[in-house]
């Protein structure tokens, strides 16, 4: 839609979502301890503010730690009187935190992040939400795999403020002990509960029972949730190797990798060995369709044999008419565009193109697939990498347009408990910067005389 | 993308599904009968024929048919040997005929329908479609709510060809008795078949387990299956009023309804209701983000008060450099293009836009909200239309670009066990027609000279 409209700034994402806009969900973790609850709540937190809803986790162990900071596994026995008082304390000070928030803030997925062990808490949570107006989901995560467990108490838990500065062997047997408290009451969500909306997840991804979804929102909610796993694996993030659009400062198009892109396409195999690829590993290669990235993904194909895979989800953002200009160009022929994408980059839509925003709702599945799948090497242009960089960093939608991505360079991410580790490699092949700060419309330059203009 | 790039005719559904392009799936259907099987195999089916996956049902009962035509329940008695022989021979027929079409015709889902209601029968399916290099999702569909299975009896199976010309109470009584054979053997996939890819849907949509899903192909067709309901509802398609744009024969744009458009906005709640709403019945409004069908869906939500969702997915196909022309305008600039979008109109992308396949993929959300959903009326334009329109027909790729969507009338869609009805509603509103027809680069024209253009 090129003509006759200008640049818009309403919210594609809202629109996308709009179904629940009078929909509030309490997102309710229930399994024992080192199932994976607050991984999959972290998860799913990062998830829901990526494509632009409003969820904040309220975590019973927090408000518990201010009563007991560093309780001992007895703490938790269920027959401990003191022990059970404060931890009802701490569960109902977290849940009137989220009604409030849900009611002062306009919050629209509270996740209630707790064991939730036995039937009778879940039938009060279920009970209080309904009362506020608030739908409930609960998420079961069980986990035979003793391997799995083993694996979640040490790397997360010895880190947690419970063990704070205690020797990890000690914490680590008295996390087991506290966990076989958990497991004298605990209930599976069964038959008696068929009344509820929920999903159990059984061994993270390898089995999903779902019951009573009514809503989109959990819908989505759930699909996301479901194709979750915990294998380790990386994903690596490059952009195309510098275009010939590039070096004439043009925006958008679909033009071939100049002479040093196609060096930089014949460096990516080496780049990518140094970046260390785990014995055996078979990662997948996926690119855009438009030729840039297919050129540089071209030698990495051939010499290694991995699969690849053309995204049109992974296009560039469409710039519409401002396609194939430079940026003096369009702050020469739509000066008022211009200023107002300066002033909300994420939200202004280019006239007959897309905005940021645009672009995220059209990459979900590609990060639902991303979820679903191992080590993946996805090679794709400025600002869809931007996109997908911020899901994983959990970067503001007002950073995100802004921010760095170099030519030439390796970017491998590697998902962890808590949060994305991240290593950059750098080709030793200069390109044109094509960073551009806000208010300027200086055309991409070589970096050397210190220009740094932008997409 | 508007410059250097000429219209593409790529298959972007190919590349949406390229990770599958070796996937070979057998979906093989479990349950007793009348538990929806064919209904969902049905379904299964027109999805992947729509977003472009080469798919076949493999009914045992037809096979079966072949060798007797009329049985009886006492056929089905697992004691009676000789009907035991006689579907077992069709069990291995339909299955030999898939293997078949799977390495000569290149298929890519083969569906198997039919009770595969033990585990011998199961363990034998996945046995013959490993050795061959086909991958098997089981999919069950169980129900214990008499009043689906008394529905399924009633309006399926006696219109069953095993009942043809027979007294439908008979044939009722004698279908209740071959469930009963069925019973006696039936054997529900349970834990000992936890290293099959399975799903298992329990009344049709209210609890669902997933089990093991490993290629995106499975994962999206899981996902399908699980949104499917079998509440009756209908889907009402319109498109938006007469437009600006259609009065000069444009094609494209974000303009404002003409005042016969807003004729038909204003008549459509009148429309709607002629054609029948179950009482009490909450229909929700979708339309596109453009000013056209939020102005026509405006006084039907104002008059009703149904919730109004606006969905960038619904937007018109994009027809990018060629936004805001005329087809003469087009044919005169762009004659290659015109020629090559006429030769394969489904495939052919406008020079910086979309091709109806583009639009196909982006629908596809809405295909699964869809199916979710209940009573639903949807404000769209004219390719969009087309292509949720050839969803719910199974219409062809060739043919479902030129299918004439009239301005100002109203399609009321009820989806039945097998197919779709469909009633038209014409509002008696003058509108120019914008049907085109091949080769033709007529302008948009009243219709009262029979002059028939189009988008």
């Amino acid at each position: 839609m090129s003509s006759g409209e200008s640049g818009r700034t309403e919210s594609a994402s809202k629109t996308f979502y709009a179904s629940s806009d009078d929909t509030k969900i309490c997102v309710v973790m229930v399994g024992l301890p080192a199932r994976g609850k607050s991984l999959i709540a972290g998860k799913a937190l990062r998830y829901l503010a990526w494509v632009g809803i409003s969820a904040r986790i309220f975590n019973v162990g927090t408000y518990r730690r201010k009563l007991s900071p560093h309780p001992l596994a007895n703490f938790f026995d269920p027959h401990n009187p003191e022990g059970e008082k404060m931890r009802w304390a701490a569960a109902e000070a977290a849940v009137s935190d989220m009604l409030k928030w849900f009611k002062e803030s306009n919050g629209v997925v509270g996740i209630f992040d707790a064991t939730n062990s036995t039937k009778q808490r879940r039938a009060w949570i279920h009970k209080t939400c309904t009362e506020a107006g608030i739908e409930t989901l609960f998420v079961e995560s069980s986990c035979d795999d003793e391997e799995i467990i083993m694996h979640n108490i040490l790397e997360v838990k010895t880190t947690s403020p419970d063990y704070k500065g205690q020797d990890p062997e000690v914490a680590a047997q008295d996390f087991r002990n506290r966990i076989r408290n958990y497991e004298k009451v605990y209930e599976t969500i069964d038959d008696d509960e068929k009344s509820y909306t929920y999903v159990k997840l059984i061994n993270v991804g390898s089995t999903v029972i779902i019951n009573q979804i009514k809503d989109y929102l959990s819908s989505r909610l759930v699909y996301y949730i479901q194709n979750l796993h915990i294998k380790p694996r990386s994903i690596w993030l490059s952009r195309h190797g510098e275009s010939e659009f590039n070096l004439t400062g043009k925006i958008g198009g679909d033009s071939d990798i100049s002479t040093r892109g196609e060096a930089y396409a014949r460096a990516l195999p080496g780049l990518l060995k140094q970046s260390g690829v785990p014995p055996g590993a078979k990662l997948t290669i996926w690119t855009s369709t438009l030729k840039r990235t297919i050129q540089t993904a071209r030698h990495l194909a051939a010499e290694t044999g991995y699969d690849k895979l053309e995204w049109k989800a992974l296009d560039e953002l469409d710039s519409g008419v401002c396609d194939g200009l430079t940026y003096e160009e369009i702050a020469e022929k739509y000066p008022e565009d211009f200023a107002a994408r300066d002033e909300d980059k994420y939200n202004y839509r280019y006239r007959g193109g897309e905005s940021y925003r645009d672009v995220v709702i059209r990459l979900e599945p590609i990060i639902m697939e991303l979820e679903r799948s191992d080590n993946i090497i996805i090679v794709t242009h400025q600002a869809v990498l931007r996109c997908i960089y911020s899901y994983f960093h959990n970067m503001s939608q007002e950073q995100s347009p802004w921010m760095e991505v170099p030519l030439h360079t390796l970017i491998k991410l590697t998902p962890r408990a808590y949060g994305t580790e991240e290593q950059r490699f750098k080709a030793n092949i200069p390109a044109v910067s094509t960073w551009r700060g806000k208010g300027s419309s200086a055309k991409h330059q070589d970096p050397v005389d210190g220009t740094q203009p932008n997409h």
